[in-house]
Parts: C-alpha cells; structure tokens; sequence
C-alpha cells in the first residue's frame, strides 16, 4: 500500500522512506537529472531521478506523461530557491530509490493542463478529462456536499428510503422515459421524474422523515443546464408547517455551504412572496446580488396620451412597470439598443426608456423618445416613484405582465452583471439566499387551454383558498415555497394536499376527469382515505448547487459522465441499436427503418 | 412540533405536558374511560380520555383505528400492576387534554397487529402494510445498515461518485431493460446492470477509492429472492492486492454488523479455495453453519464392480462424492425417500446410501441396497476416509462433477436445516462469513456453445494463468473473491484486468470478435490505453444483507415498494399501456393488439 497520497508528501515526511503511485504529469530533464511530477488525486510531487541509480534512471527515461507509476523514495527537503509555495508538496521531493512502470500510456491526445479544451474533446476523453485536478476538486466536492446533506438530515432523524426506479407513468408533468415490460406485452414502466408520489406515501406510511439523494429523468429538449439524468436531494416530513419545514431546510443548507465552503449563509433568509417577486424583480427566483427593482407605474399613466402605455389596460393583466438603473446615462447609445433587442427574445416589442440628465429642469432635463407623449405630471410621478437621480435611466416594458416580467426581469440580471453594472455597484458578489413563498396554485397553459399546476397536482392551497380552486384558479395560491440563491432556484417544496376530497377538487381543475384520476392516481387517492399525516417536504438539485458551489460553468462540470445537448454519450455512444432479438423478447418494434452501423458511428 | 414520538415517552417524562402525532392503533372504551394506543414509528404510547373533559371524550369516542391524531396531555404513571414491560412507554400514559383528528380513516382491510397476511394483500395496501411495526423496523435497520457502510467507506477515502442510469447495452451478462431514445430514431439506453465498467473508467481516471450505493437492474425471471431493481453496495479501488482490498472489505462487513446489530463477526474471515468450496461443500458459497462435509470417494470406486460408481470416469470430469450424516441411522426411510426424491431436482439420477449400523461387523454391520455391489476392501475404504461411525448414514453421488456438487450441496444444506440437523447439532446458530477465492475464468456455456465468463469480462486471471486464457479455459483461475455469509453470496468482487493486451485476450476467449469487442467496450479498450492503474472491487448485494440482518424471510421485506415475481407494482399497477402519442415520439410501436383497458385492470 501507499505511505501517503503523493499530493500529500509535505515536510513531515522528510527523511522518509515512502511509497507512492500516482501518473507522470510531466517530465523533464534537467542536468543529467530526471524530474518526475507524480500526480495522483491529491496533487503532485516532485520525484528526483538521479543518473547514480541506473536502473531508475533508464526506467525514468522510458518514462512518458500518463504512464502509471510505483515510486519508492526518500523525501528531502527541495533545495533552498526552488520551492513551490502553490503545492502542499512544495518544499520537498522525493530521491526515487525504486521506479516501476505499471502501465505506459500511448501519447494523451491533449496535456491535462490545457484549458482550452473543446467540450466534445473533453466528453470523448473523458477519463483523461477527469484525470485534470479541477475535475477532480469538482467530484470531490460534489461528493462533500452530498455528504453534508446526508449527514444533516441523518443527525435530525431522517431517513433515507429508496423509492422505485421502474414506476408507472403519469403525464400529468414533463415527458417520460419509458421502458417497455418483456413480461407484460403492451405495458411500459417509467423513470421517475421525481419520487414525489412515493415520497408522500412514505409518509402515510408514517416514516415520518424521509430523505433520499436519488436520480430523476425528464426526457426534454435539453437546455445548456439540463441533463436527462439529474439528481435531487428528496426531503419529506411530516406534521410540520411550511414555517418549521423552512426553519430546517435553511439550516440545513447553511450547515452545508459552512461545511464545504466554510460560507456563512444569512440567517435567517429573506422570505418573499410570490407577487412581491414578480413585482420587484420579475422573476420569480430574483438574484438579489443585483441592486436593481422593477417599480410598477401602471397607475401612473393609465390615462396617459401615450398609447403604449395606457393601452396595457385592455389586456389580460396589462403592466407598465419602470426599472431604474443608477448612472446609466454614461452608457453608449449601442449597448441601450442592444438591450432593446436583447428584450424582444421575451416577447416584448420594444425598450422604451428615459434618461435623467437633470430632473430639476423638469421635462427640459430629460432625455427620451417618449418624453413628449407624457404629460408633466406624468413625468414627475414617474421620477418620482422611482427615485431617479440626475445621471439614470428609467427603462419600461408595457405589455401583459408576464411578458413585461420576463423582459424586464432579463434585463435587470443583464444589466447587474454587465461590466457596466459591475463596475458601477449595482452587483455585490457574495451569496444571496432568499425563499420565495405562496406560488400561484395554476398557470393557463394556452397550449393545452386549460389550467395546469405551477408546482404540482399535489400541492395544498394556502388555507382559505380551497374554495378558489374551481370557482378563481387564477387567483387561488398555495403552500408552495422555492429556495433561491443567486438567482437559482436551488430547492422546491410545498405542503401537499391530505384529504382526498381537496385533492379530486385539484384534479378536477386541472381538468383530469374522474375516471381518469382514479386510474393514474387511484392508489394515492386510496392512501389518502386511510388517515393519511399533514406533510410537505422538498427537493433539492444536487447537480446545480454542486455546480454553484465548484464555481463551475456547467453542470457537466460536476457530473462524471453528463450527456451533450443530444442526450448522447460521447465515451459510450449510448444510447445506440439494439439486437433485433431485444426488440422481440420486448413486444415492440421499430417505426423506420434501422440505421446501419457505419451511419451510427459516424453520427 | 412534537415534544418527543409517541413510542419515546418514557418514565422521564412523567409530569410533562406533552405534544405527539400519530396514529390509533386501537382505542377500547373501558369503565367509561377510552384508551387510545397512539402510534408512530417509535412506538405507541397509552392515551387516556376521561369523561371529565367532555371535548376530548367526545372527540375520542369518534375515534376509530389508523385515525390520524393530535394528542396533547400530561404523562403519568400507569397504575401499578398495569406497566407493559414490552414497550419503552410501558410504565406511563398520556392523559388528554386536548384531542385533534388531523385526519379521518375508512375502515382499513386488516389490523396491523395481523400477521397472516398474503403477499398480495400486504403489496396491494402497501401504506397500511409499511406502517406495521415490523416493516418501520426493517426499513430503518436498511437505513443503519447502507448509513454504516457510507460511514465506514468514507471515513477511508471512499468517494461516492454516480454513475449514469442511461448507459450503454452490452449484451454479455443479463437481460437489459432497455429505454428507446427520442432524440435518436432507432436507438436505445440500457439501465445498468452494475456500474461496472464505469467504475474502473473511474480507477483509470485517478479517483483511487470509489463507491456508491446504487440501484441496478436485470430484466430476468425473477426467483424468489430477485427483483428486477436491487441495490448494490459498489466499491473500487487502484494499486491494491487482492488481500489488501479483502482486508479492507471484512473490516468493513465486520464494523456494519457491530455498529447495526452488535455482533462480531470473525476476525479474520476464514478464506477458502474455490477448488476447496466446491469439494468440500458442493457449493461456491457454503453456509457454515451446517457441520457436514462432502468427502470425494471417486478413486476408491474407479475400478469397482458397481457400474453406477466406477462408470463416472467415462464421463467429463465425473466424481463420486460421499456425505456422511452423523446419527441418521434413526431417520425414518421414508425420510431418506424424500432426499431421493429432493437431489433429483437437481439433476441426480438417485440418491445411494450406506446405513452404518455396526462398522466393526464389516459388511455385515453396514444396510443399503448398494452394498453388495461394493468389495470389502471399498467398503472400508470409504469408512474410513469418511469418519463413518455406528448409526450414521452416508450418502452418494455419482455423476458429473456439476451434477454430484449441486446435489449433494443441496442434500447438505437440507439435512442441516432440517428438524433432524437442528435438533442433532448438525447446524450451529450464527454468522459464518468466509471468503471463497479463486474463481475459475470460465464456465463452458452448452446453450451458447461456448466459454463464458464465471464473474465477468473484465475479471484478471491469477498470476501466471493468462497464457491458459486461450490454450486451456478450463483451468484457468481468476483473482476473484466471494464474500459468502450463512450460505448466501452477500458480495463478489474481483480484480480487473488493467492492460489492454489481457482484455483482448480475454474478449478472444470469449469468442467476442475484434470488431464487436471494439464496437462495444471500445471506450474500455481506449481507456486502458492511457496508463489504466492495477485496480480492483467488489459490490455487495444490499438487500440480501439487509434482510438476513433484520432476520427477514424475503427481501420485498426490506423494499418499500417492490415488485412481484411477474416484475409488477400492485400499487400503482406499473407497468401499464401508454398513450400512443408516446410511443410515436419514442419512434417505436407495440408488435401485437394494445389491450383493452379493463383487460388490463382485471389481470
């Protein structure tokens, strides 16, 4: 066995004899003397191979980067002037007594400190991709937090159940990944998109606490940050109220990032409410390092001359809402226009916008296509309620709220991390933790033309608002609440519905018919008869929070073997054809024709 | 929130007004009081609602079993001469104050104290099945169980790293579950059968000690024991001999059961030769704790006049095999019938067997059908070499070396476990874990026509048997290890081939083609290329262990939602038909008929 890690090797090892194995990351040599940096996943060390030992010295000299190593050696302190303060082994090395290749290595297609690696060269290469010490910091970490979870939830009586992988499925969500039964013809399993309905089972079952860290499948088109497979940090319990499941679940993840991170996460967090979200930041998952609001003005000019903006009142909750940006007039007429562009992508048809040269002149000191369509009065309540200063600008979006949320919401973050907005104070680095509580129960889905849940069909209204769910679903909220930190939603979790006849009157909003209810949900309707517990609970993801907290670029980053955008494989080429034998022995077979081979690997 | 579970009120308690959430388990009207056994999943405690408190009374006389409740109450001493000793509530009771139905219940279909349920009625009512007492036991002991090997692993520089559900199909091992692709018209994922090769891509990427527990899946004809989703305790690690990894792992088995169960389990395990096993206990995982060896007589009789004996030699690799049974001269024949009858389910043409009733008589102190065939000189010899005393029996097998072993293996275990072993000290209570060592590579497969491999591809042969990969399979022994406890296999492991060369050699011997080696493990092959480090593991079967820890007779008694032997869900009726819009998007469509709904419902 190994004496120690070869990252590890420090001063107190010094005249010792010690065994390491690990990867030459590099060779050089230098005066006749062999240098070997022997990496394993601690880090490096500094291995001396001196031409005195010949049998060394030529095993040494066949030596290329990435050959699998044995090292025996004697640690010395590094001569005085070559020390390496960046290293834990930097101020030793190590007098190689044996060296022994146990693996050679053909040339690696790139060196593993190349940074500016393609993510195709790198999704390939996966194993040497790994092998880089960011990576493996990454995993590293990853794995402490999941740890700390774990340990937490562990200490506060939780307990982790494994729920089924191969379950049934239920549309009402995004779409599944099926696997098709070989005993059952006709009859499919699905991945789970979450353990959501088994999770509250456990709790009719009375377990209590429950906790599982566990994969979840959605087959969507991905998005950059988006993985067939994903893994969420599932948390249920029982008889708490949404106040004291909150309570845990930030001292929870405050225990976490001071365990990995030694971050201390504010305590308690912010809690805002949905509407206010919206309001104030358009979003609802606000990014609060970004010192900026949104301010409705709707009021202002509902009866203004200017069209475009009291004419939002014809629509279905038509806005105007105004978003100030401090200082803003020093910025290039190229980057307002920009923005206006940038907003279209939302829906929204244009950015109006004033700029505040000087308010005390009035009209005379504001700066705006739109100026001239708005009355003074108009103008001073707009300055007004905004609190603009001499030097700002006031951005509008007037549209249907959502559009003018999304729009507007965009643009705060776009501005808030723009070099503009970070040079001039309007973003505070730091972590930002916020829960944002009572969701709309519904959403109109115009696609589907009718009401669809914001969280999900088991999610409890806020007490009070049962009676909303057939008569006002626009307007009926719910005990739902999201853990956002720096604009992620980092957790979702609600209290769920206890008594089987909210939970049919939730079904029949979401215009999921009796029948149909009975058929896909009828084991929990069945549960809930039988003195099913109060409960609530959460879901983490694991992935994002992991990635939040390496400060990588993409969740790819912290997983081992992610998929690209095409939810493809790149080491194994999964997915690929199958046996004709395996499509039988299945019950099913293919729409269109098979691709050959060589089409496959040329993909 | 509660002030303690219900089943935790103890005697400490005692003057406390307390808050508890649970169930009732039973309510009984006694002397005008009602008394309400209030559970949770700790226990139950004795609630008391007095006349005295009209409210609660009458509250309490709405009561029925599995009613959700909110008890609030002062703990009191139970009057002498009414403690229940069983419970750790036994020496109090609650007495009410104020009484909450959280939730109502139907009349459940049986009382959880019932302990004649059928497997059907417990799986179909799963929530009122887990909240028995003996299941919330089982299930926490599971999560003791997985907590202490996370512990353990992690506390020796294990790191859970996951790896991916959607992977690969790669037909040498089990049936896969397959999972069409939508993205990729044709195409499919497998769910993993293990992570293996992914653990070793993770040894090749330097991450040196790796675990996970992890579900895996095998589309097979489930037996009584096997799920089509079973969860693997998965461990590698690099530079390691197999005695160090072996170390580690029974240290690691050794603290799981002292910290769950407080038992010592040897120290070290006994190791024994798979050659050995198979000679010794017709069996590759022999439960020690039966006293009875088989003892091979093949020599003795290879010239003897008994053709049943002496013709084994015509066959490949034929044997004669004794089992001497302590004592069993006082079995009944129509006992011995039975075995006759039980070793033919394994292939045995009879079951021939000598009664020892006076050995020093000679022949004539000696009872069986078979004697006469039998010289006197073979007579003795096998009374010697079997240890025979007056009053045992010993048993017979000749046949192929396969047959002989799995019959009389069989035969050992029944006759030890039996009423007869039990009460004649043939069977020792307790944990008997041993290792069995050196596997052979290759077992022949008559339906494939070929060689296959005992553990897996990717298993290295011992030190000095790779040249017999290919000139003599049948002889060529593996570095790989079983972990057997009680007669069952709790963990196998082996290590794996590093250098590409012995992975080539081994995919020839298999009969896998160069082209279909490459275009299945060539990301394998690939990753060998780059310096792979000698590296090895193993994978324990967590169910298993958790139920031979919680003394279980199935290990659906340690899954909260398993499936049934025709792979099916009775809760949620999974897998069921799927729209066909699905199947269009997933390009693949159903070989026969669809059935009809209520076909599907009825079966």
């Amino acid at each position: 066995m190994r004496t120690v890690y070869s990252g590890l090797v420090d001063e107190s090892f010094i005249g010792q004899t010690v065994t390491l194995y690990g990867w030459a990351h590099r060779r050089r040599d230098h005066g006749g003397v062999i240098f070997i940096d022997l990496r394993d996943r601690e880090g490096l060390v500094q291995v001396v191979c001196d031409p005195d030992r010949p049998e060394v010295f030529a095993t040494a000299d066949k030596c290329r980067n990435e050959y699998c190593l044995k090292v025996v050696g004697l640690v010395r302190a590094r001569p005085e002037g070559t020390k390496n303060d960046n290293l834990i082994s930097g101020g030793v090395e190590v007098l190689c007594h044996e060296l022994e290749i146990l693996n050679a290595s053909v040339t690696p297609p790139f060196h593993l400190d190349d940074e500016n690696l393609s993510e195709t060269t790198r999704l390939t290469y996966r194993v040497l991709d790994l092998r880089r010490p960011q990576m493996q910091k990454n995993l590293r970490l990853r794995y402490r937090a999941a740890m700390a979870f774990r340990k937490y939830l562990d200490s506060h009586g939780f307990i982790d159940i494994e729920t089924p992988m191969l379950t049934r499925s239920t549309p009402e969500g995004a779409r599944d990944y099926l696997v098709p039964s070989r005993v059952q013809d006709g009859c499919f399993y699905a991945l789970p998109q979450s353990p959501q309905l088994f999770k509250q089972l456990l709790m009719m079952a009375g377990f209590d606490r429950y906790y599982q860290i566990v994969k979840c499948f959605r087959d969507e088109d991905l998005r950059a940050d988006r993985q067939p497979e994903f893994t969420q940090v599932d948390i249920e319990t029982s008889f708490l109220s949404m106040d004291e499941i909150r309570a845990i679940m930030e001292d929870l993840m405050r225990t976490v990032f001071k365990e990995v991170l030694d971050v201390e996460l504010a305590n308690p967090f912010p809690v805002m409410q949905w509407d206010d979200a919206m309001a104030k930041y358009g979003s609802d998952k606000p990014d609060l390092r970004v010192n900026l609001q949104l301010v409705e003005v709707t009021d202002i000019v509902a009866d203004s001359q200017f069209k475009v903006f009291s004419g939002v009142k014809s629509l279905h909750n038509g806005k105007v809402v105004a978003l100030r940006v401090p200082g803003a007039c020093t910025m290039p007429r190229s980057e307002i226009d920009a923005y206006t562009e940038f907003v279209k992508i939302y829906g929204a048809k244009g950015l109006a916008y004033i700029k505040v040269n000087e308010a005390a002149r009035g009209r005379e000191g504001l700066q705006s296509p739109i100026v001239k369509n708005l009355s003074d009065d108009e103008l001073a309540q707009i300055i007004a309620r905004t609190g603009a200063k001499d030097g700002d600008v006031i951005f509008f979006g007037a549209d249907k709220a959502k559009i003018v949320w999304d729009s507007l919401g965009a643009l705060r973050l776009k501005i808030g991390h723009s070099e503009f907005g970070k040079s001039t104070g309007l973003f505070t680095p730091g972590w930002q933790p916020l829960w944002v509580v009572n969701f709309p129960m519904f959403e109109y889905s115009e696609e589907d033309q009718r009401w669809v849940s914001c969280h999900h069909p088991f999610t409890c209204p806020l007490d009070g608002h049962e009676d909303k769910l057939l008569t006002d679903p626009e307007h009926c909220y719910a005990k739902a609440y999201d853990m956002v930190l720096n604009g992620w939603e980092v957790g979702g979790g609600s209290i769920r519905i206890h008594r089987e006849e909210v939970q049919e009157k939730v079904f029949e909003a979401l215009k999921i018919g009796k029948e149909e209810a009975r058929q896909k949900f009828g084991f929990l309707l069945d549960a809930l008869q039988f003195g099913a517990p109060p409960h609530g609970g959460i879901a983490f993801g694991l992935d994002r929070i992991a990635t939040m907290m390496c400060g990588a670029d993409s969740i790819r980053d912290v997983i081992a073997f992610p998929k690209t955008q095409r939810a493809q494989c790149l080491l194994t080429q999964a997915p690929a054809p199958v046996e004709e034998k395996q499509l039988r022995e299945l019950h099913i077979r293919l729409r269109n024709e098979p691709k050959k081979e060589h089409d496959i690997a040329g993909q």
